[in-house]
């Protein structure tokens, strides 16, 4: 057994004679003092099992117990010290994320929300395709999808269907259902009896995307069905939540996003939200990440169950705001898409996808990537070797076309090049936002002269003119501590750019194209007031790098 | 004479005894039954002038009368049709510009601030450069500007200094005043004694000015100041505004507004800006457009003597909301500018100023251009051909270097071809901003079915929700009632577009792109929805435009 890998345990029993989804088995893991109890899941065909995820190593003995067990089975196994590039489940530490053993985690995520859902052809070919590609996060949901796209229905679903109804085709033509709030169990799906073949499929996948180092942020409801998964009782919502937990909270690499687009599934409540927080709070031993995305309106990120902000939103300016504001990780999933469909979320250049990213990075932030050609459109028009059609990678996944992913990839070593998380530099004029009046006058008073009448105007506007103004006028820039500095330039053509570098220390300065993904040293053994020529186009940006040695002062 | 030119009486006199700017010389205009009274102005040299502009044609009979001519003055004229492409002054009809003589005034303007501060061979090529440039509309200043590369003073300021009062240099490098409110007279500046040099140079920019057709904007205060100007006192002020409105008024092309940055002028309260805008309604005969122009806060254009909203804003997607909220003509005067200064507001791209354009135009709003390149680094490095440093057009002058100017004359072809003026087209999603919730309880009644999760969402968001969300996911779309339609998609790269047609009526419908400044024709005869091909690339427009002959139905 190592370190950050699920082991799981099996026992063989009589079959549940009730919920299938809520068989009362559970193990107690001891190692030490310490104790961790899990609940197991019922997997069909008379096995039960238990799933552990180890954090330390060390000597562990564990006891399952459960009535359909003939006798509690117990047992004893040593962790030992996690493989070389495992570690361990991502969580938040003030605004950024990092791993169990302390690993800064640099996300950059993607988009494959229907993954689970497809051809076992599409999905290895899918697998391949994030393998070469810079991604290290992906959103998927477990309900299938039913959009623009996405007509086909799945080879199986999560749930039977209940004993004695007649099985329906869900043609792709059948109306989608009316959101409605519930109080009675659904009339067709039995979400008691789990199908076991949808499960172990999806076991399969995250197996898969844990080998390739993809963190996977789990959308659990969404409003984009026609099967009735969207509007399920609370009750069976809960039945539901608790056999995934069950089975899948082992995983080190998973997260929990209660929704895509909570505020789009009609038939759920502000506090159905908060109940299904507080129900996957209490019983995921391993404190998985939880979020709840939007489609117009954030969800609180101050909610205590919620540990980051996930964020549908083009205003790429308030990354630094949220931060300051909740001191949670933000995380931009969703900002438009790189592609060519009709619809105005998905067609935004591989140029503009590509600045989004560093809008957001820059800050400190994480941004989500999605990819949305019109099918037969994309480069060379294949976006997928299988020969199906409608695959839009965002949905279905296959091959990526867009022109941002390399450049992504460019980013993200700069990133990971760093000596820490970036945080937002404060001082620039965009900094304001969600400033207090004392913190505003504070900057007034250490303004550079003659720019008074700016200045003074600023502190007489209140908070919401300021975000207004500022959440336009933004200046995207980051550091790590005194060690880096990095300026994004965005749509700015400037000729020049001046950097502010502290001046008791050496730094070497870079100008980089985002766009051409070049490097070029402008300075070195640079302090204090920089002014760095640039070639007066969009998508630069500059990068300030602490020598080792210090300055003699 | 002829209408819409402006005449010019000259009587003489004996020097003003009080005020030169005050004098009280002043003439009366009959025509028939209708009579003007018009304040005439001491032009030195023991002159007096009254100027006059005709809008009418006919027989017309004129007095002059004033303390300092020894008799009355009193003649008769005819005043003629307007020579051809003289149309007379622009004022507002609803959300639209429009000519005396009822001809649509589609406004594309530039801005020059320190036009009249500049030597006279940077002047000239200034007047060239607009000649063959695509703009009809110029912000320009009245006082000088103080500013990064504005650091000439000029040859000569709109007042004599004190008698007695030492000359003062005025150095590039003296600190600017203290912005603050003053009881009393300028201690330098004796308002009361207009320098004629200043005021004979600014009647032939204006002249010139009307000679190339090009509206001209005239900013009459400002912050960005070392003379004083900026700080003059409101009885101070007022005389000013009196001699301006006196010798200036009768020019058939001038607008006033009130201020570049009314809210950066530190020493001047709201009350203040209302008491200018009083007096200029009351003294100008011509009802010459008015407006307030902001750094920050937009001046309320619900004001009776505000005639149109002059908005420095990059929020472009609310041009619409703005029209319907206060039903007067929206310009977007100042939304950056197209250079590589270092300056945030300075350093867009061509293709990046055009699309600014665009988003304002198709709306039926009014955009303003600016250019500002780096002294040196402009294409070829020829910001002038004068030898003179420093120059930069959105200050100075000079030649245009950009990219956008002759994208904005193909743009502005487009609007000129049109069979009236644009209108921004409802049913858009971006169209909820400001809309009532009985409206968008009509929208969503009236949507596609399979869009009801995201429009019943859209219902329950508050206004400022709405105005939030929408003033970034806005499509920008505009028509001329039923007769043309026109789609700007801006940063989308889509490979189709649908457009919705009435189906009572035969269009032809083109393909724009916008920056390749190409147009081509993708279906004739076409009603209702038609679905376009375009080719994946930002900056693609779509027109439609009604054919002559109705559908038989």
């Amino acid at each position: 057994m190592r370190q950050y890998e699920m082991l799981e345990l099996s026992a063989r029993g009589a079959p549940p004679e009730g919920s299938e989804a809520l068989s009362a088995v559970s193990a107690v893991f001891r190692r030490g003092g310490e104790e961790t109890r899990v609940d197991g899941f019922y997997a069909g065909n008379g096995v039960y099992k238990v799933r552990f995820l180890p954090e330390k190593t060390g000597a562990y003995r564990y006891e399952i117990t459960g009535d359909a067990l003939a006798a509690p089975q117990r047992g004893a196994f040593t962790v030992d010290a996690a493989e070389r590039g495992k570690h361990g489940p991502v969580r938040a530490e003030g605004i950024h994320l990092r791993h169990a053993d302390g690993t800064w985690y640099h996300g950059f995520g993607t988009t494959v929300y229907a993954l689970a859902h497809q051809s076992e052809a599409l999905i290895a070919e899918t697998m391949e395709t994030l393998a070469a590609s810079p991604f290290n996060k992906l959103r998927t949901c477990v309900f299938p999808k039913h959009y623009t796209y996405n007509e086909n229905n799945p080879a199986c679903y999560p749930f039977e269907r209940r004993a004695g109804v007649p099985e329906r085709a869900f043609p792709a033509s059948e109306t989608p259902p009316v959101p409605q709030k519930r109080e009675t169990r659904d009339d067709y799906w039995d979400v008691n009896r789990p199908c076991y073949a949808f499960w172990d499929a999806l076991d399969r996948r995250l197996k898969q995307l844990e080998k390739l180092g993809i963190e996977t942020d789990l959308i659990l409801f969404h409003p984009y069905d026609r099967w009735g998964f969207s509007n399920l009782s609370q009750e069976d919502s809960l039945v539901y939540l608790s056999y995934l937990l069950r089975r899948i909270a082992a995983y080190p690499h998973v997260w929990w996003s209660l929704a895509n687009e909570y505020d789009l599934c009609l038939n759920k409540t502000d506090d159905d939200w908060r109940t299904f927080a507080r129900f996957i709070a209490a019983h995921d031993p391993y404190r998985h990440l939880l979020s709840n995305h939007n489609c117009f309106k954030l969800w609180d990120p101050a909610e205590k169950e919620i540990t980051h902000v996930s964020w549908q939103t083009r205003e790429l300016s308030r990354v630094a705001a949220a931060q300051r504001r909740w001191n949670k990780p933000v995380l931009v999933d969703e900002c438009r898409y790189e592609g060519n469909v009709p619809e105005f979320w998905g067609n935004v250049s591989g140029a503009d996808m590509t600045s989004r990213f560093w809008k957001v990075t820059v800050q400190g932030g994480y941004c989500t990537h999605g990819e949305t050609f019109l099918p037969g459109t994309a480069q060379g028009g294949r976006a997928t070797a299988t020969g199906e059609a409608d695959v839009v990678w965002w949905a279905k996944g296959g091959k990526l076309n867009g022109e941002s992913p390399e450049r992504i990839r460019f980013l993200r070593e700069i990133v990971e090049s760093l000596p820490g998380p970036l945080e937002p530099l404060g001082g620039g004029l965009g900094d304001v936002i969600g400033m207090s009046d004392g913190e505003v006058q504070d900057m007034i008073d250490h303004a550079p002269p003659g720019f008074n009448h700016f200045l003074a105007r600023m502190a007489r506007m209140n908070e919401a003119e300021r975000d207004r103004f500022f959440g336009i006028e933004y200046q995207y820039r980051g550091h790590v501590g005194e060690d880096a500095y990095l300026y994004y330039l965005d749509d700015q053509c400037a000729a020049a750019v001046q950097v502010e570098l502290p001046a008791n220390r050496y730094y070497r300065v870079e100008v980089l194209d985002t766009w051409a993904m070049t490097r070029e040293t402008v300075a070195e053994h640079a302090s204090g007031t920089v002014r760095a020529a640039l070639p007066g186009r969009p998508y630069m940006a500059v990068l300030a790098v602490a020598e080792p040695h210090r300055k003699s002062v």
